[in-house]
């Protein structure tokens, strides 16, 4: 990339996380609602802190405004220094909400500055650093969006405000059917098959064997989910593993997260969206669902999950994402009832998509080099990978091998069921 | 009182709470620093909803929008429905702090209006319920003060920003030697002796036996309690009781609550203070100690600290609070040494004075009626009594008879250590 | 006392801790069924080590094998160095009960020796020693048998063994109704007034004004407790101090502790004794209720429960303990129904009474003094005081002045309801 | 296999049961020291109700002694009701161990009538079936052994008696240099590829791609273990996963479980064996170390640890478990030094090696049918894959293609590091 299509690129991930927040309340940049959920005014800040921890000060552009920050907007990495709890993001004041966005501004001429007058020979370091300041930040940007949801969704039910109210879901018509889509088995490659940047954890390219299988064409449906649940699904703990079924009776889970029972009949639920409390549409994907919801799921079902490689290869061998996949862009924020297409349908976009796969190097893994070694290579334990990106995913941040990863009992990200057998 | 001596407490005891929050910024109004912390907005919405509930709706001026916050803004009271957990008051980012604000406006035209509208006959029981919702404000006016002290304190060191920063002390004199005041034990009448309204829990009118006895002439000073942390106070178990003693060990308390070393000797401490961080001075009262800490400094001493009717019955004779007392109206906000004069000193106000009694009922006790039954009745249970007021109590609220109440491990109240023998 | 009549007691004393092991298997000695219950070992080990370490070591008679001993079996004396965790008393297999019986039989061996041969002038310091370690071998008894049951009781319903299933109740009459039994008020001594041996808390003796009072002719029946059961007395807040109801809700009590429902009908329920699951008899006072219960229910019958004080006065007046009081003596491990009488029944034994007082030191209050001073002082925080004795205290144990303290949310102890008005 | 060698297999793995209780004195039986470890004799009972319920029950010869026992000895299986939760295993005294002893018998007899007297046509499951009790009952006594090390370690310092003096081991040569053994990548095949009985998750037999990789020639010695202790191995964040380091924070590791500081040097340590307190032998295998201790050591040597896949093909290679390894029949309790032998070292016994391998379900994974079904798959969550059998297992009982899984911060199991590249 030249330095006008860095600095484009740089401009316009910076300027859609500040377009992000323009509907929230001074209020809603400051509360941390659950542990997991950190409030806005740090994601802003913290990846902006990014670009000046990675890239400014090796330039020798880091400023005495920068380290002052530096205690509260560091998130994991060791090597850079001591932090703040991450549970104590929001049980401070300070930094103001306003000094974050002057942070934003400073850090931002700084970079432009840079970019300007960098010598040639620091371009390509540069410019390897900026993107993955930039994909990182787009990380941030997804993380923003779920945790607006659960921000603006903490709120009592009366006080409750949506984020966009007119984000809600035009007229669509009925789900198809749900068909099985077959591939045979072999010796494949995995990982940044298609090259260009890529995580460390997308790497090196290796080869691994695949037995015959076969995908579900679409997502699980709202529809069949709420079958699962009217045939006691919540209820039966030959369905879960040992591990799900303790989740399911200390935390009392009896729906997705944000469904709430709005009457008698066994399909009348409400669940909270960005665009504010609406009804379950039978024919949207079901969404909000831990890896334990999913796989019991799979499993009442007769079925499974699919391996995180033959869901890569099946993205691969259909053209992922594929036409109109509903990602951030789209604005819609919310997954979309499948089209009636042949073939695999809502692999990009929409949710992300539980494998049975546990987080674990490729063969012959090497983190990043410098303080982002830390950015992936330590959390590959006992949290499970998800595939495809979501409504709330920025449609270039995702590949067909890029590997997103949460505990299994996560609910509040945009997550949704994939069948496979 | 008329109509208008009503009309103009309540307006300036609810113009008093608009001041003590105009330094703070907008994020200060939202966080919940520790579970016993509420948020300002929190405060400023309760004390409003107390006059809402407790007066407007029964003479008919409850509404719709008064009710709409009633889930978030009622405290403890079972009989007035259900409520947000007390520590969720930080997790929710509506109502926003200018809603609070209209609520305020709202509210108080309606209090006004009925002021002047009320029928003579409901004057004394309208009467009744404005001063005790004024008396209840007032506890939130020194809440609020101890509160915004802890949520700015809460802050990283580098970002912490001073309430006030004129809020320094002037230069003063050496505090004078500890002295011992004796009293005659005897047949003594304690609670409400002196009339006018108290609060339930200050009746009734009561007699009980004293023997002989001594306070000391002053509060503990910063210079003593040194003293007893160089002695090794707290790392001897003799000293304390057993429950706090494993409050030391299990919280690593090593000093008073807000204290940080600064240097090597045994007395370079400073300490967060509404005008800063501040060195600890010597003459200053020792603030920020719990019970534990002022019955083992009082232990080490070979000394004892009073009983609640001990301290009544010595501040009814000494002429409470004296004048100059260093109440919430000097502007000080913290406690100032003793000054030289004979006889007891700092009785009213600088800091809220640990007793020895367990908040019981009173011989006869009967609580107020209707939803101020629960006001203090229910929490006569493993707490202690606190004598006096401090530096963030209006002065118009105390009296001899005045009963505060905190658990025995509270810390970040204006607390602090009157001896006894 | 001689040292015949020492040695005597002693004996009688040790002798009855190991009768009241006798119907235990092996198992039940090593078993802490939940953290404020220690194993039977335990117990037998402890109060022989205080005699060890209090009387055999100053009169230089402490041997290696006690010393080895000493980790496990210090209770809570900071003075005597560390010691295992209480609630690690149950992870142990070492000391073998055998070892404990060993240990038991070497110390009385040497006590035995030391009473013979002890120079004249020591018998006073150790006449008063050897009193205290019977005096507290004796509240450990009680201990053991409120543990016992505990442990067996926690056995699974289809394998639990009684202790004694002899020790059912033999047919009674019904109990009578409750009276009211008046006191005038005045200024009345309190304390070890009637002289003698007694611990430090009852000391000194000392003056307090009484307001005239009545107190409950007998212990509230489980006939009446059930009313209150069946009034909804467990789902209603306003009946409860805030702490008592955050414990209903908590732990989800419905009822006394080892009370099962065993039918449909409001009044149909067992409960588990020291002669096994029997049926709730009517005519019993009420036991297993924690103050937090013996207060809703005062407060559910429009009165209260008795001061320290009030129960003290009271039961001087009228010749405690009474005549047939139903202590361990008796046997019956058990309290026994009312009986028709004049006057107040039962203040000794059946079930301790909670009284309101939190425990406190009195006026003029000095510890013991060297190890013992750790015995009571430091645990005057935050727990009720009960008085009278129970059918687990040993009669020679308890006096009007007698002082007992737990937590108010405890149930495993021998504890009732006396109202008061 | 003939019914009498099924019941000769029988019998010899139910003798051996009770041979691994002889050493235990009564007490140790009843002991839960955490609460992954249950007491003997939940042990003991636990097996034998397996054989009962899932053997006997199905023939007809359960009974309702039997049956008063289920509560208490069923694991975790919902299939077969409701059970004991699993950490109170310790807190009940019955069954006694003398009845424990008696089911034992009872079912025994049972088991050998039935293999006389069944029905030819039912030998081929009823033989299948005893073989898995068998399988199980082994799977205890690994256990029986790890529990009875963590019991009796448990006890204090001064009091602790070893298991077995004599199991001490004999004088033996420095461990040889560690070298690598190279193995090449390729298609391979893998579970229960050398026929026979196995469990459920050993199947199917399937295929997988291997890269190049080398395997360590031995385990990792105490020796080498120390030296990354002395280099701060314990206070570097940047070796450790995420997880890991937060166990090493909150748990305070700075050494394998057992292991105790005896003097000054780097290299002075003792820890806890069956054959009591012993110094640590620097040519010993390391043992008692978790997952995060095995990986952050691999990764401070900057290889890594094997997958459980690389683990089975060399293993599988190099004739598991080769002559002299040393499993639960060698009598020696505890890992010994690898011998300078070529090739791979110590891949059976001594030490279950860590493996990289989060445990998932091989392609095509069907579990168990009947109640066996909750046996392995339930379990398929955020644990990692063990290989090879230690000192403690049965020599019998293990495979090249055996799954072990425990968590990874499991420490008292017998687990050692094996390294790769």
């Amino acid at each position: 990339m030249t330095r006008e299509q860095l600095l484009d690129r740089y401009t316009a991930t910076r300027q859609l996380s500040l377009d992000l927040c323009r509907p929230l309340r001074p209020e809603d940049f400051r509360i941390q609602s659950m542990p997991d959920v950190s409030p806005p005014w740090w994601n802003l800040g913290h990846t902006t802190w990014f670009f000046a921890k990675n890239v400014l000060e090796p330039w020798g552009l880091y400023r005495a405004e920068d380290a002052r920050l530096e205690y509260v907007l560091n998130s994991y990495y060791e090597t850079l220094g001591p932090r703040i709890r991450r549970d104590h993001r929001g049980l401070v004041t300070r930094p103001t909400t306003e000094e974050i966005f002057c942070f934003r501004e400073s850090v931002d001429a700084r970079m432009a500055e840079l970019l300007r007058t960098a010598p040639e020979e620091d371009l390509e370091r540069l410019g390897f650093l900026i993107v993955t300041g930039i994909q990182h930040e787009q990380q941030h940007q997804e993380l923003l969006v779920t945790e607006v949801k659960h921000i603006l969704g903490s709120n009592v039910p009366g006080l409750r405000e949506p984020y966009r109210a007119d984000a809600a879901p035009p007229p669509h018509e009925a789900a198809p059917p749900l068909t099985w889509v077959p591939f045979a088995g072999g010796l494949y490659d995995f990982g940044n098959v298609e090259g260009g940047w890529c995580w460390d954890n997308e790497m090196p390219v290796h080869k691994a064997w695949l037995e015959d299988f076969a995908l579900a064409s679409r997502l699980v449906t709202n529809r069949e989910y709420l079958a699962f649940m009217a045939a006691g699904g919540y209820r039966n703990p030959l369905l879960w593993l040992s591990n799900g079924w303790a989740k399911v009776r200390d935390e009392g889970w009896t729906a997705p997260l944000y469904w709430e029972k709005t009457g008698e009949g066994d399909d009348t639920w409400s669940h909270w969206t960005l665009a504010g409390d609406r009804p379950v549409d039978p024919d949207e994907p079901v969404g909000h669902v831990s890896f334990y919801e999913a796989d019991a799921y799979a499993r009442w079902q007769g079925v499974r999950l699919p391996t995180e490689r033959e869901w890569e290869h099946a993205a691969r061998l259909s053209g992922f994402p594929g036409e109109g996949a509903n990602f951030l862009d789209s604005g819609a924020l919310h997954p979309r009832p499948a089209s009636p297409h042949a073939g695999l349908q809502q692999m990009g976009g929409d949710l992300w998509e539980w494998t049975t796969s546990h987080y674990e190097p490729y063969p012959g893994y090497r983190p990043f080099e410098g303080p982002l070694m830390e950015y992936n290579g330590k959390f590959m334990d006992n949290v499970r990978i998800l595939r495809g990106g979501s409504a709330a995913t920025p449609a270039n941040h995702i590949r067909p091998g890029y590997r997103n990863f949460w505990a299994a009992d996560t609910r509040f990200q945009l997550t949704g069921i994939r069948l496979a057998r």
